[in-house]
């Protein structure tokens, strides 16, 4: 996609973004994964503050605004068990947005014909992160356990084979991608399979990517483990994450990226060539919002409040009664759509051509239910587009009015 | 530097920026480029109502904010000559800053081993910027005019010798990047040079990204001209832009690229693996922004603005009785430092060591006028420092009091 810039005429977000409100009119959205509530106005009450300074509308340092890197290293020390602080100067750089982070990170390490290995399903920016750098992306599936298109299973069900991920590692492989709270199965990877994945890259000398932009939302008490926290896998991993999903403003583009300066270093001289900085008032208002956040019970809040959206949608789902897979973190659904029939006389428009069939479903069931979702084969390299046609991602970070509406509106497919 | 992210230890931004307000205590700043007030209050006044809306603080397209694009497209139209509008969708992309712009145009289409020819001295990232994506800067002088070291020249007289360019060029040129009205040297292209510099890059087939992040500031009359608005060379062209410089708003990361669609939609597709989309409340401000500036006379003010702090650095310097180049355009001005003299007895700290004479000299003016300027060997090759090196660059993006405290300050280097 380099050469001919294919990729956003046809990509599942340019595609399926825009059907809501346009085709039909007044669709419900619960497709790419955007909150339709504003940041808490702790957070907004910090941003309109900080416009009002004059260095915080100027440059920032490359690294990312010193309170902010404070505050995340308080904020996230704990999780990483050093036994430590997080060195808020060496181990702590934001980037704009979780996104660039990741591309820097590949910009810093990946040289041509490097191989990444990327789990499948992957959130689909990986690939072009990864070959805009050089890299090139192999696919190892995380296979559904039995019985996940007959009935309900467990997020924490879907497993990477640790024989399939050995054998697809060559020579040329330089990094592993690794997203949990996984988008869009909605897995929080256990200790014991972190220890796994980490000890093979170990013994292949692999970096890890560890995407976890989703940190701040696992459900019933489940606990996010992060394998940078796992034995001595820190020095081999840099850990994303994302103040989009954390704040509810996934469009000020602020993440960050956290591990040894060794890595760092590195990231920041791409950070560096690629944005030179991130947005100044953004990054001092989510200064301002972790460190009150850590005091005010945002985050427990926060969860207790997706908890309700989950258990809504689920119960619409019940109701709709196609299985689906229980997400134990993030705030995606994938139900299984083998038992939908579309209609055979039912047209799809050109661009719908030469996908495979969950793009057909998702096309359907935004004309008859109005509701927008995610087909997630964009999520799947083409050779395993089987693997992830009969799914469609349901997106619940949506109020739950609208929640309970497109339940019900989905009741049309039955 | 990809392999050693040296980058970040040791550039004049990281040595220099710090030292404003370190060493000594309460320096004044006239390094770095950005502007020691806020954006108009136009603007912000803008971007905090749009805050309070909730789309605006999510994910935006990754093209750009529909409304940015069109008052863009409005704003920008005139000065590219294509006897049309420009199209807000086709020919358009919002970029992170047009730092961003200029690396997703690198990503698209530069290739391993891909030369790029840069005139220097040159924008420091345009080394990291080419060299992250595979590419060779190939280096080609724009000449001080004789006389230059010993009085005042008009930033014009400075020239590509175009022999000189075309001798650079071989079988594996892919792109030229020129910068108009250029930093450090205040030199506004004429239409004759841009002429002949497009010329050739027609005849070899080259891709010019043109950095006119400085498009808004000329002085005296004189016409910013678009390379990309003469003859043909629009379809080989992606013009560079900058809100930050526009509206005083450096720390916000939103820029523009507008060229045809063959090379913007490359370029939206680097950009979207890149950072996806760009800061959401940011761009909707701007937009407002150039809505209303292209009503309240804002871009006549601000030039009007500059021209006086110009004219109140340049009457210091003439009191410090350094030569220096009159600039036509940007916020800086190169001051020839050939007759200063350095005491022999002047130490250095470690990481001056190394560096070309105006390195040290920066250092000498920090300590003993309290003023920071930055050195421009940076801006240049190592093979070419010595061009550079008997120059220091001064901007002038600063209030005139603070201009006025700075000339009287550097009365101490007499
Ligand atoms: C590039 S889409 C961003 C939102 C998201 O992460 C998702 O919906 O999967
Ligand atoms: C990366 S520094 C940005 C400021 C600037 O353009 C300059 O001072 O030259």
């Amino acid at each position: 996609d380099k050469i001919t810039g294919e990729v956003n005429k046809t990509d599942v977000w340019s595609v399926f973004s825009p059907l809501a409100g346009h085709v039909p009119k007044d669709s419900l959205n619960l497709g790419q994964g955007f909150m339709n509530w504003k940041p808490p106005q702790f957070v907004l009450d910090a941003h309109t503050e900080v416009l009002q300074r004059v260095e915080t509308n100027h440059y920032q340092l490359p690294r990312g605004n010193i309170r902010l890197r404070k505050a995340l290293s308080k904020y996230l020390s704990p999780s990483f068990k050093l036994g430590r602080e997080l060195d808020s100067n060496t181990e702590v750089q934001v980037t704009a947005g979780a996104n660039e982070g990741m591309y820097a990170f590949a910009a810093a390490f990946l040289r041509p014909g490097d191989e990444v290995i990327v789990f499948e399903p992957y959130f689909d920016q990986y690939q072009g992160i990864i070959s805009f750098n050089g890299g090139k992306p192999v696919y190892v599936p995380i296979r559904a356990p039995e019985g996940a298109s007959t009935g309900n299973v467990q997020a924490s069900e879907w497993k990477v084979d640790l024989d399939e991920f050995k054998a697809a590692i060559t020579p040329k492989t330089k990094m592993v991608f690794i997203n949990t709270p996984h988008n869009p199965i909605g897995k929080v990877y256990q200790e014991d399979e972190l220890r796994a994945i980490g000890k093979i890259c170990e013994e292949h000398d692999l970096l890890i990517c560890a995407d976890e932009v989703y940190d701040c939302l696992t459900f019933e008490g489940k606990e996010h483990v992060r394998i940078a926290a796992l034995d001595d896998f820190w020095k081999r991993t840099v850990t994303v994450g994302s103040a989009g999903k954390t704040f509810a403003s996934t469009g000020w583009r602020v993440g960050w990226t956290v591990g040894p300066p060794n890595l760092i270093q590195p990231l920041l001289a791409a950070h560096t060539r690629i944005v030179f900085s991130c947005n100044g008032p953004a990054q001092e208002a989510i200064a301002m919002g972790v460190e009150q956040a850590l005091e005010n019970g945002f985050f427990a809040d926060q969860i207790k409040a997706y908890e309700e959206r989950k258990q809504v949608l689920l119960e619409g789902l019940d109701k709709l009664g196609l299985p689906y897979t229980i997400p134990e973190g993030a705030y995606f659904v994938l139900v299984n759509t083998s038992r939908l029939e579309i209609p055979s006389d039912f047209e799809t428009p050109d661009l719908i051509k030469g996908r495979a069939r969950d793009w057909v479903v998702a096309w359907f069931v935004a004309q008859t239910a109005k509701v927008v979702l995610i087909p997630p084969t964009d999520f799947y390299s083409k050779e395993h587009w089987s693997l992830g046609e009969n799914w469609i991602r349901v997106a619940f970070c949506k109020d739950t009015d609208t929640l309970r509406q497109a339940s019900e509106r989905l009741l049309a497919l039955k």
